[in-house]
């Protein structure tokens, strides 16, 4: 709080060109300034030239969903908007500004995106709540001629399976041999579900506040019946524990403190723990380690093995926006994937993940999206 | 267009907090961006303190009436919005935004700067044609809790009258005895011509592009219909000469070049000619003084007596901001008039507005607008 308030928050408008004199001033405003914007006008592609914004990134938030804060509204948004901003800029000179919204219609939120679109060169979708986050995403992806990414939901998944290539490979089980869960499905539990079984692992069962999530369920939305056909059959009933006994990997994107060390001590040898929810985790590493898990990973930047989406965002965006692509497709997630874990020749129980500091991560990510150009 | 191009736009993103470490990233990211946020979520005030963006003032536009260039677009409209928001920040260190709007309806316009305005500590409306632009700053300022300024109407209207209260010094004409030609019945024209009856002067004539308006004419809009009170009753027909013959005062917010040497000659002696139109004036002030004007100003930084609204919005949204105000009062208005005025003492023929390098004016505006706290 005291960094953020000396500094009256994390961002700044700077500008790129000087403004000292007339001369400055007839080139930058009028009447200079008719140049470029004739010059656009009689071809739309030149304002990735002429403009700073055409190659930013709105982070567009409504703040309904925010870390494992919740519902706190778009003024409180602000703050993580406006970190990730810095991140974006910092990791891979993008210019990013946060967008948070007073609205919560998914209509109004499509309508007032689409509206400031041709301001930016990408839309960052954050810490909107599930399950409109997913229709918000798909009518926009569709509308517009600019990629729309999630990151809550793709980001995050996209690391996690980073992650988990690797420690596959420290606990020597092979996944087509695994039984995974995920507690947690709203935005983050889906789009790592999604890509855990895209790339083959066949035996995942994912849990909400109701429970283990089957097709015994009585109470599921039209979203979450969507799940069904991608789950572990044999893992019908129950809660966390019943679901981690004999399972190999937890995947948590929830809330602090869920997860107990003794569910763990129920899990199969060699357990992988991603205790992603943030700030607090499920649970703490030391208790994880305690419980038996070999191999710890949270969401936070204070412990090792930090899963977190700041691995994948810069680099996937200034791919995108360098190679000009509107399309993030799962070929490419998987790709991304890869790439991190590529990363890391010999992972290790407390290295199962490039730091967020590596300079070589924002290369990596952003070179393999371009290959998709 | 070669700096345009050279820089890639006119202004960027840029961290003020540094990102080095792992330590930094839990300061400014998970897990740390958690405290800043709860603080908000408790106190919604205290984002004016703990985020930059609370302070920010979006600059919007639809890019329907950009200049003198008319219904270029959003994307073409970015530059001058660009150009804009590098003169917030270095006549006033305001953290200004372009956002380009890619719908044109009324409601839609509304509905998405009220969607977004969480994020900014003020709104400027930039750009959008009339009568459009009446009706949704008149909504906007109704719904929002933050101040919502239509530069193009109020920001000209402003500086126009500044330069006319030095422009009467000099010629030593009386406010009650003059009249005055305004030609272009727009944002600006509109604003113009509501401010200087405000002020006093009860002589006006204003023409669109069918002429003069009044109350003769039978092809006025509803909007237009509003403005036949404030006209001057003796002034019925005809075009621009026709309207010049005889008047003391010319204000061009039209378009380039539709003003001739010869239609300045029938006004009266020591005549007043404000070409405002941009990037080309109405007249060049050449040509404006062979035709026997005494005082000429234009929009354009690359003569004497630049009448441009860079004059005001610096300082008017400092002050704001500072402040805390949400409404801009016509009194409000007058008195920045008048503080502009007032920092030329003796005002002469090529100095009657002052220059906008002048380190005083963005202090003299905004604590003008203080003043009404």
């Amino acid at each position: 709080i005291e960094a953020h308030k000396k500094a009256r928050g994390k961002i700044e408008i700077r500008g790129k060109l000087s403004l000292t004199s007339k001369e400055d001033l007839s080139i930058v405003y009028t009447p200079g300034v008719a140049g470029p914007s004739r010059a656009i006008h009689d071809n739309p592609e030149s304002a990735k030239d002429l403009t700073a914004m055409k190659n930013s990134v709105a982070i567009i938030t409504d703040g309904s969903a925010v870390l494992g804060l919740g519902d706190i509204g778009p003024e409180a948004a602000l703050p993580v908007m406006e970190g990730k901003a810095l991140l974006f800029k910092t990791f891979a000179g993008i210019d990013a500004f946060p967008i948070t919204l007073s609205v919560r219609e998914i209509e109004d939120i499509v309508g007032a995106i689409a509206a400031i679109a041709p301001t930016f060169g990408g839309i960052n979708l954050e810490d909107i709540s599930a399950p409109r986050c997913f229709e918000i995403e798909r009518r926009l992806a569709q509308e517009l001629p600019i990629p729309v990414f999630h990151d809550d939901k793709d980001g995050v998944a996209i690391v996690v399976l980073a992650g988990l290539m690797n420690s596959l490979e420290v606990i020597r089980k092979k996944k087509e041999n695994i039984r995974i869960v995920i507690n947690g499905a709203g935005a983050a539990g889906t789009g790592i579900l999604k890509l855990l079984s895209l790339w083959g692992i066949s035996r995942i069962s994912i849990l909400d506040r109701g429970g283990i999530i089957s097709d015994e369920r009585k109470d599921l939305s039209p979203h979450k019946k969507e799940f069904l056909p991608l789950l572990d059959p044999a893992i019908k009933k129950g809660g966390l524990a019943d679901a981690l006994s004999g399972a190999d990997v937890f995947i948590g994107v929830s809330v602090g403190g869920v997860l107990h060390e003794k569910a763990i001590r129920n899990m199969n040898a060699d357990a992988v723990v991603f205790a992603l929810a943030n700030p607090d985790p499920e649970i703490m590493p030391e208790a994880a380690k305690r419980g038996g898990a070999r191999i710890v990973a949270t969401g936070r930047s204070d412990f090792v093995n930090q899963i977190n989406n700041a691995l994948v965002f810069p680099g996937l965006f200034k791919g995108l926006l360098d190679a000009r692509l509107i399309l993030v497709t799962d070929r490419m997630k998987i790709a991304v994937a890869s790439a991190l874990a590529g990363l890391i020749p010999d992972p290790a129980e407390e290295k199962i993940i490039p730091d967020i500091f590596d300079i070589r991560v924002v290369d990596a990510v952003a070179q393999t999206v371009k290959r998709f150009a």
